[in-house]
């Protein structure tokens, strides 16, 4: 099942989107009888533990409801306000460690440990949204597709083996980062927070979906020129591993999202350096979730 | 005003303390006929503009209203559940910045530009909480006392001048560290997020009672030995600077907390260093805001 949440009608709503169309999950917990139902993404995650799950899939298989069309809605991330930051990897594919060098803190070496810093999405944009920047911020503008992990339960201390179940799903984040305040400011979390920063999308697919360990093809294009090209399953240190290592000493929520690092093919690990600028287009595709499309608009041209 | 978050009776409140009693919040906005009053600090503090604080203080000038002892209800962090991490910045007193080494990051440099991270508070913990670590985590457990900035209204690319407009009030914060997680994994996050690593308290103070520029002692004890002693005047970035250079692309909203930075006397500070322990009792007290205490438990014992 693949999990949206959209604008329709100056209202939003959160639903499950089959090929071309959506099915409200107000009109399914309302045929289903459900008195107290979810009304955000988070909620929808906390309360569709295995039986609800079934219970909605047994309903949509014996009921033919009438969804919207996916192109009469506006899509938006799937989780826009997440209650805590992104948690974010960096530096989580060998060939992207050894692609970027930022002055002082890692050199161009194979991190050890996992390399954890958070990204403020407040809120996180959705496909079709804007990036924006302004030139008075920031000059250096980069893109990167990453493997996102929706949090299904709250857990800490968690064990390798049994990290899939703390699992929702999966989604797409485009890790937008401002290379210049990344590193001048030493700790990267200001170049990865600035507003709209936090592309989302475009929907979660639920982990029953898409086999364990996880190898999805992940790719980027600029313009329609590829950048990135690799396999989610190039992850220095894999899902369980990361998991159970965050999870050490820090409770992980239902509805956390960690952005599991991104592939070779960022424009600064090109000679020269590549940046983003006004008008530029970026798509972040993920094998079995799908496609991420934001434009860049310069703001302060 | 001091603005505190407490549980009496098994329920949480938000009240103003006053002397050694607590004022009930829901009492004022019933006495003076709100009626959307505010549930919790984030809500009151979007709530309280200047219009809104006058009422309340002639309210209260007026009517002279029942209060409960502080000592039978149990302080809360005044913010349990910011709604994104802790802002937070690193070595942000010079003699902080000198006495402390983490490899391979900054050397004992003095920054040159803010150096942010964020800390998970989820919930932050309340004056008299334990701060819990288990040895199989962390073996250098630090302290940290540091002004906490309550940001009162959004805002973006705040100048300088207007800053203290978009400030509500000021707490303390514990930036509680485990120095090993925070220098093994690069990226300071990990190890200053802990469960329980974010003590925060015992109120909020605010702004109309404390002049602008800040300058309060700041101290800090362990089990009633002084370590740290300085006043906020020392900050390298001062609190306009902060709120208009984070501000720079990054919307601050209502309810977000700056954590300003910690003066020396860290235990990573001594020569050898010393590490918190199970027993341990901890002050942080900040002139004119109060003190907060916790003590400290080893749950791997």
């Amino acid at each position: 099942m693949k999990f949206v949440t959209y604008d329709y009608k100056g209202k939003e709503n959160i639903g499950i989107l089959k090929d071309k169309s959506i099915l409200n999950f107000e009109s399914i917990f309302y045929e289903i009888g459900e008195e107290n139902p979810p009304k955000d993404m988070v909620e929808l995650i906390k309360y569709l533990d295995e039986d609800k799950l079934n219970e909605v899939e047994e309903f949509l298989k014996s009921k033919s409801l009438q969804g919207v069309f996916l192109d009469t809605v506006k899509l938006k991330a799937p989780i826009p306000y997440p209650k805590r930051n992104v948690f974010c990897l960096g530096k989580n594919y060998e060939e992207h460690a050894r692609e970027i060098k930022l002055t002082r803190i890692t050199g161009n070496e194979i991190p050890k440990v996992p390399i954890y810093f958070t990204k403020v999405a407040s809120p996180a944009i959705g496909n079709g949204d804007s990036i924006e920047f302004s030139s008075e911020v920031t000059n250096q503008v980069d893109y990167e597709v990453e493997l996102g992990v929706v949090i299904g339960k709250n857990g800490k201390n968690i064990k390798k083996e049994e990290a899939e179940k703390y699992i929702f799903g999966y989604t797409i984040i485009n890790d937008i980062s401002a290379r210049d305040l990344q590193g001048s400011h030493i700790q990267w979390f200001k170049g990865k927070s600035l507003d709209t920063f936090c592309p989302m999308g475009p929907c979660i697919v639920h982990k029953n979906e898409i086999p364990f360990p996880i190898n999805l093809d992940i790719k980027c294009w600029v313009n329609e020129e590829l950048r990135q090209d690799s396999n989610t399953k190039n992850l220095i240190f894999d899902i369980p591993y990361i998991i159970s290592d965050l999870s050490k000493g820090v409770s992980l929520k239902a509805g956390d999202i960690i952005a599991t690092g991104t592939p070779s093919g960022v424009g600064m690990g090109f000679s020269p350096i590549k940046v983003l600028k006004q008008g530029d287009s970026i798509e972040c595709y993920i094998e079995k979730i799908g496609s991420l499309v934001n434009n860049v608009i310069n703001v302060s041209r």
